[in-house]
């Protein structure tokens, strides 16, 4: 009898480096990618803009890789694809909502004629080489997110992309249950799961519950003007505040590139409705009372460029905040944001500004008891926790054992893990090419850990540049050496120390050329030995030294 | 009939840059100078160590400043001390366990024989001038906290330092409210409050309610090694455990350099109680099987250089994770530090351990149900909210309000800010130096702004040094230019891009010489520009170009 093929799942993104998620899924001759996210710098990368999976496996198997699936439009879904498709352009698939989104990006980066794209709606299914791969409805903090039930030789794998369960949802219809039901009747071979919230018991509270914190606060602020933050793309979010202000007679500014960009695709599209004479331009916003208006803005994380943070700190072009203004913070920090929020927070209230943190704990990502229903309707054979940092996924690997999945079928991937699989077993078989790419302007992936650990020195205590020219023929100082610094001290009120400096070099360079050393690493070196012994012990600093010696001919 | 003189309160610090409280207190020709605190660095102020207040004012006026008078141990009351002392040498007032947590920081910096100290008891007043300062009992997260009654000639002044209402703290008795009301009585002319957890209702919890948390988790954890991570000054909670693990039958080690320095401290004085047998050396942990010990470490904020972070990340010199320890992190983050205490707590669970997160919301600072009493008992005819950020000194504004203090008569003050105060009237009547002077190694404020803002530049998108020699007499170009980077691209991958950055400089200087522009300065802005204007254009990056420019005499 011939032997059927193993299913490979390789995570090429999204574990260690949390939001660049991408899975591939690879069976004989094809290879389906689930997501294609960016992920932004952590503080030691610094001067990176953003970073992205590197896909060098899938660069090394172009003849495999039928598409992309996309599961939802959030940034770390989605933010890698122009960077990516240049090099791996393949067809791009998803619903409706989210492949607008993309849309919009792939314009920005003038890619939308060279790659290919294509519409899918829950309950259907696209055959890509030997997987057909079909999208489930579920809810997340973004319309028109999608699970996929991904159908091999193999078996059925799921992956829930990022989701909640949400019965009564402000748009749409809750997730499809019925269809994980069926799909684990079936039998489903492996499941996975986001764990974003798997150290969070109980269930996450409908989107739809915000409405009435909403009803409050506009009731209760009846007489200010109303200034609401909130993610971009939480859409929902925006109808239930657009849905409060129509009921209280305001209207209702948008504000925030992000922010236009996206309530314009959703409304275009359907997504969200707004009644009609409730939207106005911003620049309109100065006819009506301020008791009769809402600014609906981006900036609730405290991002310094973001439309609120500009108006905090009163370099906003249009809006400027008044004393009595009511501004309601309406989304959790996200872990490292805290100080942020809490400078533009005090700044707001410094400015008179009655500042209201809405923490509503309502998340887009299922808590552990919607993780348990998830396990309980498809029950897997093998469970594969993904997105969240590791003792997210520990917590999921633990609610699985809980539930009678054997903890040796439960799998703590990391990327580039190559995970094969199929009825009989699931091995971990090897490791593929995976990692950071960081993206710096227009460089992709020049930027490398020699040049951020330089960057990491020079911003602790700067550089001091040491430099001399020599005379080719005999060696003789023709000039300096001179020093330059740069982030080390303010120069003008530290002459002495900068003049010693420059004895100490010149003792340091004299002492070679009188031994007639003319290797210029050996110069170097010696000078970088003794200036930096020199400055830590005076000064316990280190700076970067740089030693540059130029030679004349003479 | 003679006018008496007013009192002034000139905050120095501690109002914008959250952490370095200073409080100064003139009388005619007294000075008296409340805590003494340090700040850390916030993220824009690269590689600098700490932050202190500026004294100029108090060195202006040396012949008045009659003493530092310090609240309690904590670095943000204390830690410019040796700094400060080396300029402004007056004696120092604390309490027992605060001045020998003082005494051990100027034995760090040499400083014990120069600085006179004197312990001060609860409810003893010491004068200083023209004024007597009177301390007054109080519960926080360090023991021996005081408030002080400073009273002047023109009448009373509260300053309650960091403090909670503690009814039944873990160690010593709960706040004199007896004596606040009894002053309160007499009259007090203004209120100088904690305002840290002004915007949080309700009560602070018992300190003592933490211990029935950790009986259980040591009950659940027979059979498991502990690991506790707390503040090290928390010496209340490190009480705790020790009486959970004393009752458990284990064994106990303390570990982190200022856990052991603070402990030790603290047990000398009495401050501490632990059974004879139960605290072990390090080195003897080995003897006892893991369930029969307790470590009590620092790193609870993770800390990258802290005991527990060294542990996760296995460089720690004595201690190996082991799978199945269990680890409680026994404190809140503070804000900022959420992204640094999840990586420890990753690193923890990947190496097997069980991360339990104790958030006991067990705090050391009043609640706004404490303010209202404080200020119930007190009655101040004037408010000035002290510690804390605006948004949460502007809470307590509107607490003091909403029990009848009138709005004029409360003082939202500025760093700086010279309030004049008596019976009749108070005003803000000038402004004082003051600010942020910024530690790097021994440099005590030689960094500033401009070194700030080159670190920043360096830090986002690196350096690139230009050198060319030039002969002094012709302006003929004799070396170079010849182009150095660091930070900027990993150079062996971008040696095309380097070698067209030289063509592109050499074409600027030799327009320059050609044109016999012999101004160093215009042929330096031509060569940045023109480097530059090229960088953006081809990279979107703005690194710092520095030319430099020598010359030779031939």
């Amino acid at each position: 009898m011939e032997q059927k093929s193993k299913l490979k799942i390789i995570p090429l993104g999204g574990l260690e480096q949390i939001g660049m998620n991408m899975t591939a899924f690879e069976y004989e001759d094809s290879i389906v990618v689930v997501d294609c996210g960016l992920s932004f710098p952590s503080e030691d990368m610094l001067g990176i803009d953003l970073v992205i999976p590197d896909v060098t496996y899938l660069k090394q198997n172009m003849d495999k890789v039928k598409g992309f699936v996309i599961t939802h439009g959030h940034e770390d879904h989605i933010g890698a694809l122009p960077y990516i498709l240049r090099d791996v352009n393949v067809p791009v698939y998803a619903t409706k909502l989210t492949l607008a989104i993309i849309e919009n990006k792939l314009n920005e980066h003038g890619l939308t004629k060279s790659v290919k794209r294509k519409i899918v709606k829950y309950g259907q299914t696209i055959t890509l080489g030997s997987m057909r791969i079909e999208f489930i409805r579920t809810n997340h903090s973004i319309a028109d997110a999608a699970a996929l039930a991904i159908h091999t030789p193999v078996g059925i794998v799921v992956h829930t992309g990022d989701f909640k369960i949400d019965y009564t949802p402000v748009f749409g219809d809750s997730a499809d249950l019925q269809r994980f039901g069926e799909l684990g009747k079936k039998g489903v071979l492996a499941l996975l799961c986001d764990s974003t919230n798997a150290i969070r018991p109980g269930f996450t509270s409908s989107e739809r519950t915000v409405g009435k914190v909403f009803d409050n606060l506009f009731a209760e602020n009846r007489n200010h003007r109303i200034i609401v933050a909130t993610f971009a793309s939480n859409v929902d979010r925006v109808q239930q505040i657009i849905n409060t202000a129509y009921k209280y007679g305001r209207k209702v500014v948008v504000e925030g590139r992000s922010m236009v960009s996206i309530i314009t695709i959703a409304q275009e599209l359907g997504y969200i409705k707004i009644p009609e004479g409730t939207l106005i331009d911003i620049d309109l916003l100065k006819n009506y009372p301020n008791e009769q208006t809402v600014l609906i803005t981006t900036g609730s994380q405290g991002e310094s460029m973001a439309a609120l943070s500009r108006m905090a700190s009163g370099i906003h072009r249009k809006i400027s905040i008044q004393p009595d203004d009511v501004i309601i913070f309406s989304s959790h920090p996200i872990p490292g944001n805290e100080k942020a929020v809490s400078k533009v927070m005090n700044e707001l209230s410094m400015q008179g500004a009655n500042v209201i943190f809405q923490d509503t704990h309502v998340s887009g990502h299922a808590c552990q008891e919607e993780i348990k229903l998830i396990y309980s309707l498809v029950r897997p054979k093998y469970s594969i926790p993904v997105h969240g940092e590791y003792r997210h996924r520990m917590a999921q690997a633990e609610i699985a054992t809980s539930l009678g999945i054997d903890e040796k079928d439960t799998f703590m991937l990391n990327s580039g893990d190559v995970l094969e699989l199929d009825q009989n077993s699931a091995q971990v078989t090897g490791q593929v090419n995976h990692g950071a790419v960081l993206v710096d302007g227009l460089g992709v992936g020049d930027v490398g850990n020699i040049v951020l650990r330089d960057r990491q020195n020079l911003s602790q205590d700067g550089i001091i540049i040491v430099v001399l020219t020599l005379n080719r023929y005999n060696n003789e100082l023709l000039a300096g050496p001179d020093i330059v610094s740069r982030g080390f001290v303010y120069v003008r009120e530290s002459e002495n120390l900068m003049e010693e400096s420059r004895l100490v070099v010149e003792e340091a360079v004299y002492s070679c050329l009188d031994r007639r050393i003319s290797d210029w690493t050996k110069i170097k070196n010696v000078i970088r030995d003794s200036l930096g012994e020199f400055l830590w012990k005076k000064m316990k600093r280190s700076p970067m030294i740089l030693p540059i010696i130029m030679e004349v001919n003479i």
